[in-house]
């Protein structure tokens, strides 16, 4: 164990090093002469974030709540601007003026069986010196929340996602003229609210259970990192997979001209008034409910037994916004490209907090404030990059990704023409690094993972992360003999939604995490104690998340060609292709075997009657569906894909001097439209601002990804003619992928001859 | 579905009536003829069982407290006697004087860093008219505990069980010098003693987490069924995997004169002393340990951080007992066989509980006591069965299956010659027939379970139960295709244990569960209150226990040729051969695979500095083992059982008129021995009072049944050249049971000639 580790460590020591070896490799991209000289910038890069710089920018940016309209936000913003300028930089701030209700009443009582009113506040902790800051704090509420005044009795619906209310049915019980009370997990907090009114119920109230996040977790706030019994989770819930942004301006960036929809128009506000609230305010409800004792798996951390209701629990619960509209502050510097100036390598992470916001996402705009710092220094020392870089501190994520939408939308035309990458982060923590993103990008992520060292383990956060992967046995194989460690599908949550999903801009999303657990996610306890004492408290993982990022957009921008890669991206694809032809096979045998168990009787037979449930309905057997078209797509990708690869070799061979020598514009124009190849201009059914047609975030799970989703969320929703129909038009998109992949082989066989 | 079930009750209740219908197929064992004889007793003996008289016989022995030594166990067992003499049945009191420790001193205080003092008593609840019974109750101790005196720091086990040490390995605890604290569940609780004993704990605490049978899974006694916050589980921690009954009197009836072990020669006798505890008692002490939080598994309901200690908390543990001999009465009614009064059929249930034990062990006594008034009406009727038939109603299961054990050991000579079957029962709930025993009686079970009537879906039990195996996707092919339902194995927990395991007497453990929940097993709630309100309230399943033993009983005790069947039996043997040799398997693919981690550095490169985990340790990959023995037995075993199968089946056609005319004595009592065959005389390793070797408890779990267990166990623990040993020994055992079958085919095919 020692020796590998010990080996390891020189390996990573060695590829650090201001001089590697002569022997390395060329990287991809790079002729094997350009690869040198471009190692030598990037171990000089690497050398310079400094963990006391994270600690001090995190300490002014977290040291006021500074969510959007607040003082404190603006003067970040403009912190930020001077810091950028003063290092040299073109720096600039672009406004745009969004929707952003903040709370103007907020009221939850218990009326029955007893009263008990919520008190909807954190107090302050003597040891955080700024969990006082009251009067500059937001309250505690969900953004975009409808105004409602509604009293009604209380139903417990689990976590308040879909199969939760299948459970309900079988119970018996309905939701319609109820309040519900979900608990936050397992799926994105709007999706709870957006159920629930699907359902017909009247309001919803979000809770944290200390199963999730609290005292069953770990020792609680300020003892430890958990969310004390006064602590709330804020958020958006605007329905954001129908569009993120301005609810008034979709598709457009909302600036002062831009036409705008009437607030009864806008159809990402929720339909039912919702809270959300501690689990000291949740525990007398829950408490008063009746009815049934939950299922085994809805059952929180409270010390009492949980019941479903309705009632005898009966709650008055009262949401009013001020629906104002406030300016956002995008900081955005341009680094210029020498010579691809209209090739954009695009960095961001948000600057916006709900409250202090040390954690989510000062821990990660650090590392991206250092990554400036350090290319300015390069720049000082003579480096140019050929490609245009660009990095964007983003304002109003937590309210709907709105910066970052705003941006992209108003700069759609440009960006769609030059759009090389986009590189997101958010917040940073202790641990192993994870990155999602494009799968055309998979391979040169891995390259760039491989080249930074684990300040922990001292070998490469790539080394590290493959034995994390061997730890789950499902995916110790594949960790073990694949090349390239697998990336995740982005689904939404950050700002990379607009870049990837609506402009088709093939996109990463790193970060580090998976070491220290927490509970202050989105309240006032988020702050720089919070962070110092049980966060990535010394900044190591900070400095490494800026090696990260800095060395993913050096490595970018300098690249003679750009290093897509189409194998890792096809053998992902047929994975997703093998999961949705399962997916209909599952849901076809589900049903047939449901239909058996009505017939055999078994529902009535099993059923206890002291707990009865009812049987499920019966469903009509769904028809097989014709995957042909999708197949036949995945032909073509793989034909082409293998041609390019081979293009490929042949120029990357002899140390790639036919790419030194080769005008790759073309070639790199080509590839760049690939990406654009998987969006549709129409989008997704129902939800045409998503266009890509590979990646989404799921209409009933909000962060979480549904790749294939036109062709998976038809099979999901049993919408078995519609799936048909999206099978061809995916089909079609994936032979025109192809199509574009064949053109860039073409160009690049050309380029190299 | 509601014309299946429709059906389905059609169909049981034409086989319930008196009158079966005339195309019945012949009972197994029985010719055309004597089924139609049969059947005709059953349908009469199943219209007898009252469930007014099974809540009236509740009421009387629950009254008051009655375990081993009190005067009610003594008063219930001779008013039973005289209920039997009132049916004019024969009956007599058997007794046995055993060792018995009740407690003289208990105490647990919490000492560091505050000072709590346990309450170790359970108080009266107002609407439960017995609760109060506090000068007759047995105080809430661990029988069998060792005494001791002791004062330490306090570790969390979890559940106590081995791999919860290996746990505890891996974050550098040693409980050695500590004092232990596990909750119950997860294993039999004499197994968490033994096993913090051997890691060098100095006392255990185990208590109650209502996660496990507390508020966590429903309404808490007296609103609910589930343990209240000052419930305690007693229970006995005798070392029962090594012998079960006296302590004293290993292998031989507890007589007046029987030769008797000095106590501290005893070896079931703990090692270090141990209390149960309620989770009010447990809160403080939980609470006041420090050190790293638990894994998530280890995680109980309590509101707050589980640590694993040690410390700070420290605790002072005493425990003394009066080691007194006490008397056992166990209840024995013999009716006579008029054909073969040599060959056995035992049915039994034990009269005593910890306390006032309703449903533990009374609703399944009462049944069996209804099954007895229903044989002394058959009586009077005229009806006269074949074999012997002996109802035994134990005294002293609850300390270590005393009664059952003392009898069994008294007249093992004469019950290894006549023993036919023993059918054991325990308490009795509402929902499923649960079945479990010799694979050699499975058929017949199954045959028995179809002309039960289920009481609330009024279609048979069979049925019923088979449907809920469709409930599991794992075994819903199976339950669906197979014509028999698999029966579970038996490990102890229960009366059988002497007659299956010591005695190799082929048995059956039935009873009726899975619909009401509880958590009053143990305590002083466990009465006619709560059984009323929670258990089988108005005793429609202990209807259906009594007409399943019974039916059972009759159906054994008068057919003409006795109906084991071998080839359930050798299906069964193959799925728990191959148990074996995927375990094998697995265990040397798993040091395999952690040797290999070891060298890639996983454990280091994973490992989370603030909760740091020792690798484990590197282990020698084990050879692989010779199974040829085994699958040459199974190959003699199939070979017999095949041609016993044809044998049969000759024997029955023409509606069997062969075994009508044939003198059937000699084949059934080779039959009778081939369950003595798969015993060896010096039994298991390290544990010769258990001789059969196909079924046992585990050494290491207690009640958990290891099937062929010298070869299981020996992989488990690691002891590659005992497993090679034990597998020759087995292979012999098998190769020897088949030529029993083959004996007893041959006899058989002689007699029908």
């Amino acid at each position: 164990m020692k020796k590998v580790s010990r080996s390891a460590a020189f390996l990573s020591l060695a590829l650090l090093s201001a001089a590697p070896p002569a022997d390395s490799p060329a990287i991809a991209g790079y002729s094997l002469e350009s690869s040198r000289v471009e190692r030598d910038w990037e171990a000089k890069f690497r050398a310079i974030p400094n963990q006391q710089n994270l600690r001090d920018y995190m300490q002014r940016l977290s040291a006021r709540p500074h969510h959007v309209g607040s003082a404190y936000d603006k003067d970040n913003a403009e912190w930020m601007l001077a810091k950028f300028k003063e290092w040299g930089l073109d720096a600039k701030i672009e406004t745009f003026d969004v929707l952003f209700p903040s709370p103007k009443e907020r009221a939850l009582e218990l009326i029955e069986p007893t009263r008990f009113t919520a008190r909807l506040q954190e107090p302050a902790v003597a040891e955080d010196p700024t969990s006082n800051q009251h009067a500059e704090q937001l309250p505690t509420y969900n953004a975009y929340s409808i105004d409602g005044d509604v009293t009604a009795p209380l139903v417990y619906v689990n976590y308040g996602i879909p199969e939760d209310y299948e459970q309900l049915d079988r119970m018996g019980i309905s939701v319609k003229g109820a309040i519900v009370i979900a608990r936050y997990g397992a799926s994105w907090r709007g999706i709870k609210v957006k159920v629930a009114g699907e359902h017909g119920a009247l309001g919803c109230i979000i809770y944290s259970d200390p199963r999730d996040d609290g005292y069953y977790q770990g020792e609680v706030f300020p003892k430890g990192p958990y969310r004390p019994k006064d602590g709330v989770q804020r958020g958006s819930v605007m329905d954001m997979p129908v569009y993120p942004g301005d609810p008034l301006t979709p598709g457009v960036g909302a600036s002062p001209g831009a036409k705008r929809l009437a607030l009864k128009d806008a159809t990402t506000i929720t339909k039912i008034p919702v809270l959300p609230i501690s689990h000291a305010d949740a525990q007398p409800l829950l408490a008063a409910l009746g009815g049934r004792t939950v299922p085994e798996n809805w059952r929180g951390a409270l010390p009492f037994t949980y019941h479903v209701g309705p009632g005898p629990a009966k709650v008055h619960l009262k949401v009013q916004a001020n629906w104002d509209t406030k300016k956002l502050y995008n900081v955005i510097v341009k680094i210029p490209g020498v010579t691809f100036p209209d090739e954009w390598i695009i960095r961001g992470n948000h600057h916006d907090g709900w409250v202090n916001g040390a954690d989510d996402p000062i821990s990660g705009a650090v590392a991206v404030m250092e990554e400036l710092r350090a290319l300015s220094l390069l720049l000082k020392q003579g480096w140019k990059p050929k490609r245009t870089i660009v990095y964007c501190l983003w304002d109003g994520e937590e309210e709907g990704l709105l910066g970052s939408t705003e941006w992209a939308e108003e700069h759609s035309a440009e960006l769609r023409r030059v759009g090389v990458v986009y590189i997101n982060s958010d917040s940073n923590g202790r641990g192993f690094l994870q990155m999602g993103g494009s799968h055309t990008l998979e391979k040169f992520m891995n390259g760039v993972a491989r080249d930074i060292e684990d300040p922990e383990k001292k070998i490469s956060v790539w080394k590290r992360a493959q034995l994390q992967r061997i730890s789950h046995p499902a995916d110790r194989d594949d960790a073990r003999k694949r090349a390239d460690l697998r990336m995740g599908a982005l689904g939404s949550g950050s700002d990379f939604t607009a870049f990837l999903d609506h402009l088709g801009i093939a996109s990463l999303n790193i970060g580090y995490g998976g070491e220290g657990g927490g509970g202050v996610y989105h309240s006032v306890y988020d702050d720089f104690y919070w962070y110092t004492h049980f966060g990535d408290t010394d900044f190591a993982y900070g400095r490494a998340l800026a090696q990260t990022g800095g060395t993913a957009v050096l490595r970018l921008a300098n690249a003679e060609l750009l290093p897509y890669e189409f194998s890792d991206f096809t053998d992902t694809l047929k994975k997703y292709v093998e999961e949705i032809q399962k997916l209909a096979r599952d849901r076809r045998d589900a049903i047939l075997e449901r239909n058996k168990q009505l017939d055999e009787g078994f529902f009535a037979a099993i059923d206890n009657p002291s707990e009865k449930l009812l049987p499920p309905p019966r469903e009509e057997v769904p028809p097989y569906l014709n995957f042909a078209p999708i197949e036949n797509g995945m032909a073509a990708l793989n034909r082409t894909a293998d041609h390019y690869e081979r293009v490929l070799a042949d120029a990357a061979a002899n140390g790639g001097a036919a790419l030194a020598r080769a005008q790759l514009k073309a070639v790199n124009e080509k590839l760049i439209q690939i990406e654009r190849a998987l969006t549709l201009s129409d989008g997704l059914p129902n939800r045409p601002w998503f266009k890509h047609q590979i990646y989404a975030p799921g209409f009933y799970t909000g962060y979480g990804v549904k790749t294939i989703p036109a062709v998976r969320e038809s099979i999901e929703q049993k919408q078995w003619r519609e799936a048909d129909e999206q099978i061809v038009r995916v089909g079609k998109m994936l032979e025109n992928t192809g199509e574009h992949i064949e053109a860039a082989a073409s160009e690049l066989e050309r380029a190299v001859k």
